[in-house]
């Protein structure tokens, strides 16, 4: 029953392709439209439909759910919205006071909100997860997640299962433990907890020098994907905490910085895959795990591919965690390479230090939260790069209280270099770079790609792009007056293709003339 | 000599039509554009070019200044950019610091800038004029206009004749003295002050009762126009302090809600019109007035058009200040009409009340801050309205004490009563409504009249429009996202037209496909 329940949920996803009805589209974590009525040819003629502006300074980072003719999008700091697709005006507005002592290390953003069954969910900057009426935007339920005053918060999308709502937090800065969550969508009840640091008597919890497993951070603040043939949620893990010194919590820290793999009914964990052992550069592996499927070594074989803040592309099986293909995508001074099972081969002395040690990638990483992209026409992946060294500096650690702050060092820029970035089109099979296109600076905008052969993009100096997608080739822009720190979708509705994206303080809705 | 001077510099400005080097377009305060590619032909296939976001969640009150290729635009609070006008990215942008204890009763805002021989003129919240280089941003003076502790404050967009630079000040609620004044462009000095509350000894001093024309108000918080043949400046003055209460400065308080005809090279007064004597509603009389010509009474008039917070609408003689014609353009509730001076004919009762009266116009006005527009194609004055009642209270008065709010009552809301409003057309001779456009609530965008047939405005919901001038029939529209709260503006750039203006946290720039 199980099995086919799961099958019609996909297959009702699959169907309405013309909506956005998660997070990257679709479970896959693609973020791959098959809509193809804007292409290579009329794209030029791409142009801003409606426009909706928020009333916060803080950055808009949202994915637009959109579903039955209603947009549904969140916004800084926890608020929520639903807006007519005709005409942009809002149906409704949430919003949510937040105590003036929550901690945030980054900013009070939101990512967006997961639907199910006309109800929308909301996690929000005080650790809550929140159910509301997609018709009216009352409160069904909330639930407190965790105590915001020990440092968590939430930020991340949440991931709407059948009959379950995933979600994951942030507070990684602040030595908080790391778990993944899942929920009753009816009543709000929490159905399992995964810890991301496992306790004693744990497997893994041997990876922790002494208590250090306490605050060993490894938060969840992206949004997975899931595969409902193999019942498996993929999900990112942050830095392990302290950030900065990895002498206190000596060992490989699991399951931080990793891919975990979970049953989603149960929460168990199938396979784990760690990026960065002992992780001293604040190189969360937070990033939408994308699937796809390939011939490797002769068979037919279900993949997850990660390009990691640390500058690596991986490619696992997704079945079994193995480790496949890795290579560097970008500049990368820590490590010659990675081992036969994907561990990296790290150079001596890249660890921060007093004095400071300058290097690539620099700490927001050689990518970021933004989602990469899959095409399931050109079978290419798609990222943004950031090409930034920062010096990394290594301090005393802090005593822990909770709440606190609690890191190890800092970092900051590396004179005389100009920071730039690039749109590049991998190989999934491989990590061979097949084109690229040079941004002016390192950006903070997803991809997403259409079956209209498109690459869409966003850069810090404001544009909205589409590339070819087989190409890399730019053939349109618009400039939206802001830096881009968000993910575009595109939906269809009444007949009509649109993209959608948020920059600034404007979601933007591009339709073609 | 100075005729001549003056002459060429006017001539300067009507070549440069292309642009639109000031507040209104030109001195004439029509804000019509003689530009006619985008027509009620085209006008459907308007886009928004390009962006640009204020990273301020005050209100967007800019008229843009364009020309030789660049915008100079204001931003909240005492902010100024320039914006390449292919891409619309910042060549500079100048902050300014706020000193955290300014008086403004009303919004940290600011309604533009003017330009002059590469200067950028900007008036501040701490009421300092400055004086920018317009190809760098860098301050070339710095003039305090007036003390900001004293309850002083610049947000209006100064006004650049051939020689001087004309700044009005903020104020009116904090019991300060009026002024208007003129600075040399090159040095900062100030070439005259006029004061828009007479002091002991001078014409109208006594329409003040005692000393109460010493916290009279009467703040010029909007930009007027100016006649280079009469060089003549026409600026209108705010409602007098304190508010609510006429009684405790029983008289006429010249010149508050006036309009003011001033020597541009001497600020001798050389006429004044008072709208509403002895104001108890807070009807600033601070519009942009119009000047147009006509045949009155069988010979050709130079005319000035007000359309008044106070629901009438005035046609004076603008050599003269001769009241030519006055009719209500909204409904009017506090007065029975005009006398042959164009005084108001006041209906007893009407004047605030410690058990609050209600009534047309609200304290906001039947119109307000957002500037008309005359079209030279259809000889039609344009103005958007508001119809909304507010009930208004009389309270004690304050002690004064510099800097303190000086009000002496307040006003609400009316219950049952749903506020709208409306664009109306207005025969200028007469005052007689020609078409009417209504509005879903009421408005705070200005509207811009063009040579294409067209006008452009904006509303409270969000959206930008274009209007048939001749006749009220919409042709175009656009959902900003955000509420309108500016002035549209047009100009020609690389032998194409565009249409400016800001919505919310955003200025949008639309042109042709």
């Amino acid at each position: 029953m199980k099995t086919l329940a799961v099958f019609l949920a996909v297959a009702a996803i699959a169907a309405a392709q013309t909506d956005w009805p998660t997070y990257s589209g679709d479970y896959s974590g693609q973020r791959y439209s098959t809509l193809k009525q804007i292409d290579r040819t009329n794209v030029p003629r791409l142009r801003v439909k409606w426009m909706y502006q928020t009333n916060d300074l803080d950055q808009f980072e949202v994915t637009p759910i959109v579903s039955g003719g209603v947009m549904y999008i969140s916004e800084p700091p926890s608020n929520a919205a639903a807006l007519d697709l005709r005409t942009g005006r809002p149906l409704w507005m949430f919003r949510r006071t937040i105590p003036n002592d929550v901690r945030v290390c980054c900013g009070q953003v939101n990512r967006g909100v997961a639907l199910l069954n006309d109800v929308v969910y909301l996690g929000t900057l005080d650790a809550h997860l929140i159910a509301l009426d997609a018709k009216t935007g009352h409160v069904l339920w909330d639930t407190a997640v965790a105590d915001y005053r020990a440092g968590y918060s939430i930020t991340v999308a949440p991931l709407a299962l059948r009959d379950r709502i995933i979600i994951g937090m942030s507070g990684g800065e602040y030595g908080v433990r790391g778990f993944l969550d899942a929920y009753d969508p009816k009543t709000g009840k929490r159905l399992w907890r995964f810890w991301t640091v496992p306790g004693p008597g744990e497997p893994g919890h041997e990876t922790w020098l002494g208590d250090s497993w306490k605050t060993g951070s490894a938060a969840t603040w992206t949004t997975g994907s899931y595969d409902p043939n193999l019942n498996l949620i993929y999900w990112g893990t942050g830095n392990p905490g302290p950030d900065y010194d990895g002498d206190v919590r000596k060992g490989d820290d699991l399951y931080s910085d990793s891919l975990l793999a979970l049953d989603a009914t149960t929460g168990k964990l199938k396979w784990h895959f760690q990026f960065t052992p002992n992780d001293t550069h604040d190189w969360d592996s937070t990033h939408t795990p994308v699937q796809f499927e390939a011939q490797v070594g002769g068979r037919a074989r279900k993949l997850v591919a990660v390009a990691n803040r640390n500058g690596f592309f991986y490619v696992l099986d997704r079945e079994t965690g193995e480790f496949v293909a890795g290579k560097a995508f970008g500049k990368v001074e820590w490590a010659k390479g990675l081992d036969a099972h994907g561990r990296p081969i790290v150079i001596p002395g890249t660890e921060p230090k007093p004095e400071g040690v300058p290097m690539y990638p620099g700490v927001h990483g050689a990518t970021n939260y933004m989602s990469p992209s899959y095409s399931r026409d050109t079978s290419l992946f798609y990222v943004a790069t950031r090409e930034e060294p920062t010096a990394y500096y290594r301090a005393s650690v802090p005593d822990y209280k909770p709440g606190d702050f609690f890191v190890a060092g800092g970092n900051r820029g590396v004179p005389g270099v100009e920071p730039s970035g690039a749109i590049k089109a991998l190989d999934p099979k491989s990590g061979d770079v097949r084109w690229e296109f040079p941004l002016h600076s390192p950006p903070w905008a997803g991809v997403l790609s259409t079956a209209g052969g498109l690459l869409f993009g966003g850069t810090s100096e404001g544009n909205v792009f589409a590339l070819d997608s087989a190409t890399g080739k730019p053939l349109w822009d618009f400039q939206t007056g802001a830096t881009v720190t968000s993910n575009p979708i595109s939906y269809e509705f009444e007949g009509k293709q649109y993209v959608a994206l948020a920059a600034g303080r404007a979601l933007m809705v591009f339709g073609l003339e």
